[in-house]
């Protein structure tokens, strides 16, 4: 569930629904107000401050591999650790290789070994959006690209990196709307279940 | 290769080097005229009209399962076909099922067991661009959205289309550049060989 | 009267010369400061919270028949509200279904039957404003369209939701401007006392 | 139909196979090859050249009223008109008036009583489109704008007079995409038969 | 001197060495900090709360005729007062006509009078922006449009009402930037003292 | 009359109207085939090439003052022309400073003393728009800004020279549409005959 | 380092690595709290209130001549500290030249020894950006375009401003991002040390 | 001189009058027609067919060191060799490194040695334009990046690729306008003769 446009009453009547369910529970962009709201009403959840998520683990089927997590820099961590927390909670298991902009190439190179060895990549980034691209060219499977609004001036909010993704020349590189950790996490969760 | 923005002579030239290669070779927006360079060249050369594809078959490994191919309306056929053609010459069968628009949405139900079959969807629509979310809640596997280019007005050239999908309220849409039928039918090869 | 924009001072003057006319009194977009200022002076005022409107009831010819009311998402309630909020008080009768976003198809089909009793419809979505191709699509009178600015990213504050419902694909279709629930409940109102 | 996008064969097949049903054939943005494509098919077709259409009459049942057909100068005349024999072809009696621009108020008041007669209105405008606004000021019921890409430079294809009929300042008044007379033509009918 | 983006102190600072050189003063866009600081500081300055002006009267040349200001709505008065204040510090006499807009059109008709004897006008609107092409049309003298960000939704902040006076199909009118009544208030003193 | 989006036929109508009314005539944006259609019926007819302008003298009282005409680049020759054509038409001394764009800044400086004895100012540049500016800042009397679509690339078919006058740092710049000479040239005159 | 869009822990956290290592060290954006944080860990910090910067001096070799440096206006000056500090931390001489806008073009041309005599320029401006393309052409050698957010209206946040710089008529110009002080203090001291 | 928008007549006269005062020539987007009218006209002139650029060659001092050039793909092409003709006329050593682009990080890698040795490089790029962060963080001279308008859909016709390389992540990076090799050639040569 999307919290951002939510009220905390209304999250926490939808999360106690979900949770008295038994099924796992994923509330995104949720910020202290509506954890507080939530703490007291539903049992077990946890607070993911950097990813701004609430928790509750429930059953998931574990993925077939490991999805790789790739992000440009240090203010694209709370869009990256969405995705993380939405890929674990559906059962998989997440490799983190943060701060890896291309302007260090060597740092992206640095980490080729473990980025080839990932079933599904989600990469990060903001400013320019370039990460994916040279990411997608060193591996030969599917490559999520999660644009973020980090950046300022003609960044416009995360368009430039949307439209840098987008644009992207190397193959297997698809797209989610900017900011959206958890879509990128879920689609490649769906793809390591597979 | 992307042919548009190339002379038929640049085409030519590269297209005899991949096929002297023995590998497969894809040349997309290739016009008559590029056609009628490259087919006194390249020995085994296909031209696909509506999908405006140069192709020679090569080797290529099976796909586990069956690619799902939607599209919305008659006019969006040239990009579905592009996705086609890339999907099979990279060994994938794909099952089209075309001009199933959201605004019959019978059309759409009437095909449940065929998309619940897939291993994953390709998704190509223009105007609105409201179908990868409709498909995308009828199965649990990844869905990729193609935005086209038809339409009118403030369709502006599909970005009406790319922006409904990138917003999709649905799980498991990810989207590609516009009219970029090329680069769906690779992430789905990449998915469906995993 | 569209209360944004305008001082507490300014509503509450222009609102006492309305209701002092003994007509029907309506400000939407009005905050608690506004209703504040207009309770303690407009005999019979009432205050809409979730439709963030001030109304004073008076004579109203009743509509021929019912005006459906459909929302995609929790976070387009009040927007919805403002249009029912405004339709009810022009004289008639609103069939709300709300939550009913697209990703679920099932939930609008659950509704066929209502939909289809309607004289006029409002649909009400934010994100990729879909829904009211697909509602469209079912029946046969006209639907108006509210884009919201619910969602983020490329969502651009509702220019998505906007650009989607004036590309829908379904006849029928006409649409207001993000986030006018008023201007959607008086067209609805005008046709359904025609 | 929309023909615009569709190859000459592609709307003869279509074309043939709704006429074949006895059912009443529009088809829009229809050029001369389109044209010539279909009379050698389909019986009964006629050609309206300002229009830009192909029809062949069906039975419809006749409109409740009178629908008002209102366009701001000469280079809207393709618009309106494909608005106009969009809703005669579904039975609806229209009363056009045109070249009636702001810029000559005295131009729009001339016809205030055939305004005020109308069950509702269609208004065509394109470069800043304030036609519409000042009709629904005039006038008690709906009317749907229909913003056209008549203009140069800042009128960006359409988009001025389009956020100037969102953002009309008066009630009634409903937008369509820009040039998209056929979509008024069909709403406005539906409204006609209520 | 434009007072948004300055500090208290650098507003006060340019203040005082405008003041004592016995020129008229004029800061725009002061809020109430700006004005506490300069208040202090210098002599004979007055604060204009509606049009967010301060000002020190100073000899000025008496304008040739009057320069007539219409705004459309109420929210559009702080731009109005703004270019009212700039013309009459400018020796200028100014005849305000507010709350006329185009969607009651009875409302403009009911000045005719005083607009044709204007020597100049300015016309101050949101939201649609078609003010100025109606009253142009009915005088033969310059319009100086003023686009204000009043509105919401597709408004842009101004620019739908900005892009209507653009492509005003009347002849005489010429544009300024959103809100910026003080450059309109200039250049109709400039033409008022020919 | 606007000749833009209008047939031939439907120019030389109204042309021939125009005419036989002894009035004086204007048709903007005439290209060879209106000039063609036009020139065998209306007697007297002139077409000025580079300004794209027919013309027929009629009767109009000679303007107070000079308007100076400058532009930026040898492409903005035509726009600029459509400006003088119209303010000659009208009455008026047209004194032309063509090819002095800001990059070389004594151009504009050499002619300071015509710029000055000038009592109105049309300055026409594409790019990035910055004459009026330059020009304004050298003058006390109104300046009409027309910017171009005279550019590529980032210029946007004009927006960039169109936003660089409506943000005009210079006192007096007022500003019309992209292209618009006919329109610089009424209101020039206008201010001229005051 | 950017400082914008970091906590005050993560940029303590990474200044204490550059500083640690004998670096100079530059934190651009860096508000109040960043410094009250970095101030009480990292020795020999300064901050800088206007560029809202925190640096510690570190060996930086000398550049070759002098950078001169340019704003428009008053509202530019944290723009243009922010290039100061960086380029004088990198070891360069930089000359101001403050307030100069091309409304007052002797203001411009009163410093052409001074702007003659440097090795590579920062030209900074907001509102239309128009300074770059008048001072370039009084030079021969770099320019570098700063836009700024400076402005309102149809700046759009400094887009008015970055595509005039872009559109620049002179040799010589090149542009960095919207307020990007930084990025410029880079490049000419890259330039300044060849 | 920019042909773009000139007439053959208007740039063979203004190329003859600066290949008469013995100074090197260049016209750039200059198509078959404007060449055709030079070569008969303009002694000496040659054509560069990829670059559309005529040129003359002229006395130029020689660039103190070499000027790498690098570009993404096939088709940028004509926009580097724009820029390489470009520097080579004004006395400059141009090392051309064409079809590096991102997706094949090991093709940039290759070239390491050669990026090294440059004193200045101009980086072309189309689509992502992601190419100068990847160069620029390889070096320590300035980069500067040429957006190109390669690319369908999303690119927008080059604004992703301007976007992209306004927002750059590596230091060092300034940009020109979409396509504009003539202005990244000079500015190379101007630092290359510093």
């Amino acid at each position: 569930m999307l919290g951002l446009g939510k009220t905390p009453d209304q999250i926490t009547k939808i999360a106690s629904q979900i949770a008295g369910r038994g099924q796992p529970l994923l509330v995104t962009r949720a910020d202290e107000a509506a954890w507080n709201a939530v703490r007291t009403v539903v049992a077990g959840a946890e607070y993911h401050q950097v990813a701004r998520c609430i928790t509750v683990k429930g059953p998931a089927a574990p993925g077939k591999g490991t999805i790789a997590l790739c992000s440009a820099g240090t203010s694209d961590l709370p869009v990256a650790e969405e995705a993380a927390v939405t890929a674990e909670l559906l059962g998989n298991t997440v490799d983190r290789m943060y701060d890896i902009g291309v302007a260090g190439i060597h740092r992206v190179l640095a980490h080729r070994d473990r980025l080839a060895s990932a079933r599904v990549l989600i990469v990060v980034a903001g400013m320019e959006g370039a990460l994916p691209s040279v990411v997608a060219g060193m591996v030969g499977v599917p490559v999520i690209g999660v644009p973020t609004s980090v950046g300022y001036g003609a960044s416009f909010g995360g368009v430039a990196a949307l439209l840098g993704m987008l644009n992207s020349c190397a193959n297997g590189v698809s797209v989610v709307n900017i900011d959206n950790g958890y879509g990128a996490g879920c689609i490649a969760s769906m793809i390591n279940h597979l």
